[in-house]
């Protein structure tokens, strides 16, 4: 398939999605959760292939398991696809009315960001999640998933496409990129795509970041850390790491290293170690951290150097570090970190908003788990992912993250030069 | 200078910034305005060293007045300081409060975007504008001006920033770029600077968009377009033609392109055609509209390929067309514009919501000049530029345009486990 060809002429179609109406995009929703009910068998025969051919490949158990597309997963869809369509239309809301002058209007209108690029990981879940997000928010899209679950998303492109167009949507609104190589060609259309949504790898994401010019939304690593004050519960911050690190360790919001303030590192770190411990965490940690917790619990603490706080495990392993404060602990929050999320554990207030301040991540906590950090945690509904980015959208991207905004201007033959020699004057009046 | 080391130094200094008080960047502008009275002696001697090396460069008069730092324009700088010290605080705002359940509490918080590089044309103005827009909104920011004025800039930034460290603002918070050479070495920082506001010539910005991995914020070109609809009122069409074009030639919101329906080009385009000639425009076209306007009135007419239509001219030039009808309008607005601003004159309320709605541009208009497109008209008090990408923000940009958010989440032991298994659930109350 020519990419660049056929994302003109989506980008050109774009605008006549943007315009079908809320009732079109919901019925395409609608007609989706239907299709894939009644269409199930065709879907998990198509599952079988590519599962058969994970084993012919030597697929690791846990990644088989993302492939797997059941029963119980179509059920996840078509309760995604009700919510979704329960949700607040994003597009056409009036973000600002103000009159200028007599007779001259200007608004500020949500509208779809135009044609949307998303690269996904092997999970037949993702595909239908990600069209489902495009519709509601009125994006075209160019959908990419893991080539380990090509013969799933067929049958599921297939089905979500047929739904669109019977739904009324404009029979270009949806494209499926099935060649590796295809990815190389979309992340070449920047005259195209609007917006490109990377998810998968740190490795993965960061390749895209780099070799493209379309703005990219997402993260390519979740470093997060949880700092353990001086004035903190200490009972409260044990669970509180523990759920941050084992909940579900290779999520991007899962916690990387433990800074602990050395006023109660001798008292705090040994309950720690033994919490991690019987959680099945492998410690690491710098020598100060590794000597307290040998000494007192006799547990194993690997020792780390300094340049390898920047790494991600996602992994039940985490790093443990000694700070003299809490400016100390920001500093290297800063420096290491992905500006994802963040954590203080502390009572008392002074602290708490001294880290809320001064720590440059999309998602500052104190006194919780990291792992909140999520859309549907968040009460966002369905999330396109999580953006470490600073502009458009930040922290967990729910369907808000996909509308941009036009103004218009009503008037009845205004021009600026009356204005610009006084003969008239803009009054500015918000209505 | 070591621009890569200097961006990376203000970048773990950014929080500082951030987290200075509303009273002390606004005792900044303050301490700026007065330390341009009292030291506008030394200022304007700058300004002369630039305006005689303009001479013995044969710098063209255009150029040369844009160069020029006089008492009037030293006024219209301190007015603007004064405007921005009373403009709304746009950090710290809380854009969402929500209950995620009992003691659980999310917020979101604009907060300033951090290091923002900015490489603007060579007007000593703009060096105060810019700079003190960035005060104003918090952020960090590393300045580059024209070389003409490399002077003038130099003293500038110089009573800037020893008033913003007198004001109590952090002292790495404004880096001046003086060498060429340094803007290249700015490009490479994507690590440490998060957005760059290019201001410049079409190939200029095009240059720093196409060699740069930071988010830019602003636009190429601005190729604005007016469609006079079949039901247009013809006596409103001309002076809201000529007003876009003449107002302000050089400006990205005139226009370069009258797109005319065929009912009424006979009748139209002539008084079109003599309206815009009185105003001194030249007037350009296809076959088809050239035919009807050297038939009907004389005028010379140059006849321009199809392709010619993505061209912006920059001076008093326009291009003509006819079109069959509102459809054909719009795609030829969305594919050969630079989706700044457009423009349908029309009684017709259908045809007036169908462009509405199909054009794809930052700015869509009624019966109005392009040339309101701007940050003053709109009442945003200073721009910081106007924004042809959709992402974070689009058309006139303000202060709210130099800030993002980040979400703060308090509780007290919150652990996801809980909520995995069922025994607490959300109830997401906004507060």
């Amino acid at each position: 398939m020519d990419i660049k060809a056929e994302a003109a002429k989506m980008k050109l179609a774009a605008p006549e999605l943007a315009a079908a109406s809320i009732e079109k995009r919901n019925k395409a929703l609608d007609l989706i959760a239907k299709a894939l009910e009644e269409n199930k068998e065709e879907v998990f025969a198509a599952n079988k292939i590519d599962l058969e051919n994970a084993d012919k490949n030597n697929i690791a158990a846990a990644i088989k398991k993302r492939l797997k597309y059941d029963e119980v997963k179509m059920r996840d869809s078509i309760a995604g696809l009700k919510q979704l369509e329960g949700l607040v239309d994003p597009v056409g809301k009036v973000l600002l009315s103000r009159e200028l002058d007599e007779g001259l209007v200007l608004q500020r209108i949500s509208v779809p960001i135009g044609v949307i690029g998303v690269i996904f990981e092997a999970r037949p879940d993702a595909m239908v999640q990600v069209a489902s997000l495009c519709i509601k928010s009125g994006n075209c899209a160019i959908l990419k998933g893991g080539k380990e679950t090509a013969n799933t998303n067929k049958v599921l492109f297939e089905i979500i496409k047929k739904s669109a167009i019977e739904a009324g949507l404009p029979e270009g609104c949806l494209l499926q990129a099935e060649q590796h190589n295809e990815i190389d060609e979309l992340l070449a259309c920047d005259q195209d795509v609007d917006l490109l949504i990377p998810r998968g790898s740190n490795n993965f994401v960061r390749y895209i970041m780099e070799h493209t010019k379309i703005p990219v939304m997402g993260h390519s690593s979740g470093i997060c850390h949880i700092y353990v004050d001086e004035k903190a519960d200490q009972e409260l911050a044990v669970p509180v790491v523990v759920d941050a690190k084992i909940q579900y360790p290779a999520a991007c919001n899962a916690v990387e290293t433990v800074l602990v303030n050395r006023a109660i590192a001798e008292e705090f770190l040994p309950k720690l170690a033994k919490g991690l411990d019987e959680a099945g965490v492998k410690l690491c940690g710098t020598k100060e951290a590794a000597d307290i917790v040998v000494a007192k619990t006799g547990l194993n603490v690997e020792i780390m150097q300094e340049d390898a706080f920047a790494k991600e495990y996602n992994d039940l392993i985490i790093s443990l570090k000694v700070v003299s404060d809490v400016k100390e602990a920001v500093k290297h929050i800063n420096y290491f970190g992905s500006h994802h999320t963040d954590c203080i554990i502390t009572e008392d207030n002074a602290s708490a908003a001294y880290f809320t301040q001064m720590v440059d991540s999309a998602g500052v906590y104190q006194n919780v788990s990291t792992r909140f950090a999520d859309g549907f945690r968040y009460g966002f509904g369905a999330e396109v992912g999580i953006s470490t980015g600073k502009l458009h959208a930040r922290g967990p991207v729910g369907l808000d993250g996909l509308v941009t905004y036009k103004y218009t201007l009503k008037g009845n033959g205004q021009i600026v030069g009356d204005y610009a020699t006084g003969k008239k004057q803009f009054h500015h009046k918000d209505i």
